[in-house]
């Protein structure tokens, strides 16, 4: 019985539904019977020609189907939590797009119910599933970076202007959930400050920063830009021992790891003008070989599956979205607080 | 009369101060006449062999000789006012590294004493006598750029850490000179929010950041840093009708000008869910041939030489290194005030 | 009647089949009927869940089916030419991978009885049909390279190393085709010189070179390699008025086209050592703004629809194959005489 | 005695000679005393401002002058075997910008006019003394690289046509000593194949190719260009244990070293159709940190007053301008022959 694949239905073919879709279609472990969308004939096209897979626009008819096991939902944010409550109450498996819900009290609702009616509820942050966030996340486990010392994320381009949110809730997302993958446990936000500028007049941040305080003293900070002239996705993790820059940009070298960094000895010197005695390490850069033939969206299925049929949380659950939508809140009153720092409040 | 070169003298021949000499030595307007350093002995050898160049260790030998008519001030900024204002008292002209001074009032005391004298008080920002500034400021004051609507700044490495400025004053005075040379007389700085972090355990921040409001609902934002693995100099300068992106590690391609960008149409429709009419332009990008067979600091003794024949201000006058020091000052209140935006204050 | 869609098949799912499986299925214009291949488990799992294509090991399933109109053959190249000649035989139109056959005879023989049935052959390479290369074709054809003076293509990565063929016949098919589209028709190969080792005892050229020389006077140089540390692909048009750099590694900025050269003026002075008069322009750089959202080989299957519909020869049609492996087959015959020039005859 | 500097002179103040002047200036191991070209004027203003290095138009100056140990020459080509055996004839040790002579006949009786005097000759390959080759040398020497497979090397860019040498004499000398310098030595070039090509009409090839077996199989290719539109410096060694490749143009990562490679194994089964079974090793790749704060010529000084003073050949000695110069003849010789491979001829 646990060898039959997992019966799946997506919700929403827009941006995202079409990678979900050709995946679970690849995936071995997954059986994709229903594809739900308003505009139905533009998800028969997406589905694909000879295909026998039904598409319709009433979420119920996934909701009603007993073979549909698990809902992708890649809908609208402000929709996610209505229908993600209906589907967790119907009994199905929820994966929903990022962010979450439109709040975390929201999102927290979900998490809870989910909990309650034993279900499992998976957030897509599908750059948690790359290649190269695998190895950052292990070199951090290892100990071989050693304690975070600042987080650098850049995620800029000429990027699709959105009428709903701004341009942090739009991209920080990605960067947010990706430090929230990598830190170790004893590693957290504490505060955060944000700006943002409109210079087009879209009526809402089109660029923005974040800086973000740890707690153990190290500091993160996210640059995301709708008005960009050319692609940037840049994070630097530094920690006592190496530092690793990302650029997924190259996609030959996306991981540069320097056995490079700074260290402060003990003051020289009993005079009154104490120097600083700074030790420069210098080594070699190692750029580990990723595993890149498969998409990331094909692991995302695997955890999905894999989670449902053993019966725990997956990688990217339900919490950490509650946890990336505790920040964007508290970004949210700092913006309109002129880039005060606002405690984050850990529900 | 006018065609005999420019008599100068050096003080200080730490860091910066060998590059001065070698472009003074090498430029036909002017002539290096002495060099004045405690370490006598170093300067020596940096003056280098079979040279007829006066060294000393005291700084009356350059104001007491009547063939010193100039003299370039590169010396811990603690001693740049105290230095500069015995030189322009002596009734030589000066050129000092930045940042001019500790404070903006004694910049300004600097200023003003060399107005008095009719002297000329150059701050050496060589980054604004690069070509590729050159070319950016061009593209910005011709108009083909249009607006200014944000401006992001990054430059980090693995830097010398200092013991008596953080990595905003060692830094950050780049990023501001080439704004301030850049930026057309009705677009400036109004406020400022600085973040800072020393993950090092340094005393002070390595790592930060700059938040800059500007007159016009522009806004600019720097990064700097001295614990990065790679070296990072990018400037993007975003306009209505263009968007520049400098990469200073890119020597054969350091600009370039994207035809690109988002306009905000009117809004579309009467019904209550207005939608945004988001244009975007695509276009072809355009790397200008830039002129990159001598340094910049060529051009900057020729400014220095041309501005003293010519008795007029340079390109990089006190004024800008005093409007520099207001931002940095106002960038030490916010941050003491974590983060906070201040107002910059024009003397 | 001309507005239902062509019923196509696809022979051989292998490296590329699964691709045109793919393309198939999702242009409009095309309706996938059946695949074909030895394979028949792993065909179905290709195809996908769900999809109501039919999946045999028997071409005559193919062949026999009146719906199927068109075959597209991604089989190995020793095969090409038999199944080739029983598509044609049974009135299909054909797109074959390449080579088009293992010996130009071969070829030309598909091209003729192509000829007599009325029936579409079509080389499906894939190259031809990217932004980029239709832009370095617009930009020559255009005239605004100017004559076409040398062209320097290099395509290198630690490749599948192939039991049956070398490097040259494996990688170079790629350059020869690009070049064959890209260049005028009265500037054509005459000749051609090749160079191959095999480092690792492959038993073939595992590195392999190619000097061709135009009538014109113009000179190609194709440089492949299964065992290059790191993937280039990069091809130089050089014309007397405009440069055009593709670098397919960069995909954000593919094409640079240089408004620079260099031209020779006559010869200066009467004297016995005439100098040279050198005219160096050192234009701009302009990187044209590619269309890059959808994937080549769905402009490869609407050509393929579209040249079967309009009953027209495709952009690269058989004789582009026959011409290939006229030049193959000299780089054979230098490749054995150690690398003399060979003519290449032109059927 | 021995600690007191080497006095030199430099002959001719060309391209070259300005960089020789600096170094020798700026080295505490020599002392520049006399400096000699035609354009005494132009000397002059190299030489600088209050500088007490004698500029004369007489090569006797220098060699009549008992201060002047060694003589550094950086005219034409075409002078410099005259030039070398007049130095080597009054005693002075010299050294030889590339190539060493117009002929390897000239160059071998340098050489052995030099041994008969107990002179040192060294050659001015600066390229051999940068912290790239050196590391690549060592990467070598150590086995970690393993047997050399091939060797690829790519030098074009918008290059100064020159009236005098083909671009394969002007370029590829650097190259050739930069393999020179890097092989063991049981592992050389027997034969050359030469391709050229002149588009522009100029007389000669501006753009070339030569390729190079190896006496074990191994085999090395040489791309030129004065044509290029961008500037490319590539090299790549590839050995059977690694492939380093050296890209110039990439100051903050020059060198790659790839743990990746291809192995052959033994037959796979007995059936007619033997199967290739090919290992690929796909490890990380290493860029080593280097040493890059000196110039490359800083060492070339250090290197020529070091053989003087422990009468030794330099690492860039005279032979190795002879091997260079044999392999040159033999590409001229296949040049005319229209790409024959012409066996090297070691003198």
């Amino acid at each position: 019985m646990t060898s039959s694949p997992l019966g799946v239905a997506v919700v929403g073919v827009g941006y995202w539904g079409p990678n979900l879709i050709r995946n679970f279609l690849g995936h071995p472990a997954t059986d994709l019977h229903r594809v739900c969308d308003l505009a139905v004939d533009h998800a028969r096209t997406v589905v694909g020609g000879r295909s026998e897979v039904q598409v319709t626009d009433s979420l119920d008819d996934l909701l009603d189907d007993d073979v549909v096991d698990a809902i992708a939902i890649a809908t609208p944010p402000s929709t996610h939590h209505e229908i993600g409550m209906r589907c967790l109450e119907a009994g199905k498996h929820i994966m929903v797009e990022k962010p979450l819900a439109m709040s975390s009290k929201h999102a927290l609702e979900m998490v809870e119910t989910a909990a309650r009616n034993e279900l499992v509820l998976m957030c897509d942050h599908t750059f948690c599933y790359t290649p190269a966030v695998r190895a950052i996340r292990e070199l951090v486990s290892s100990g071989s970076v050693g304690d975070i010392q600042y987080i650098d994320s850049i995620r800029v381009n000429l990027g699709l202007v959105q009428s709903d949110v701004d341009v942090l809730w739009d991209l920080a997302p990605h960067d947010l959930s990706i430090m929230d993958s990598i830190l170790p446990d004893d590693c957290f936000p504490i505060e955060v400050a944000a700006h943002g500028a409109d210079p087009i007049g879209a009526g809402q941040s089109c660029v923005g920063y974040l800086t973000i305080p740890m707690n153990t003293g190290a500091i993160a900070h996210v640059t995301v830009s709708w008005l960009s002239p050319s692609k940037v996705r840049q994070t630097i993790v530094s920690g006592s021992k190496k530092m690793i820059m990302w650029d997924d940009m190259k996609p030959y070298q996306r991981l540069a790891v320097f056995d490079w960094g700074v260290d402060i000895g003990p003051p020289a010197g009993d005079d009154e003008r104490e120097r600083l005695m700074v030790n420069y390490r210098r080594g070699d850069m190692m750029s580990p070989a990723l595993p890149e033939t498969v998409e990331a969206l094909h692991f995302v299925v695997e955890e999905f599956s894999d989670a449902i049929r053993d019966r725990r949380a997956p990688l990217t659950d339900g919490r950490s979205g509650v946890r990336m939508l505790e920040i964007l809140e508290a970004a949210n009153v700092s913006l309109q607080a002129r880039g005060v720092l606002v405690p984050i409040e850990h529900r």
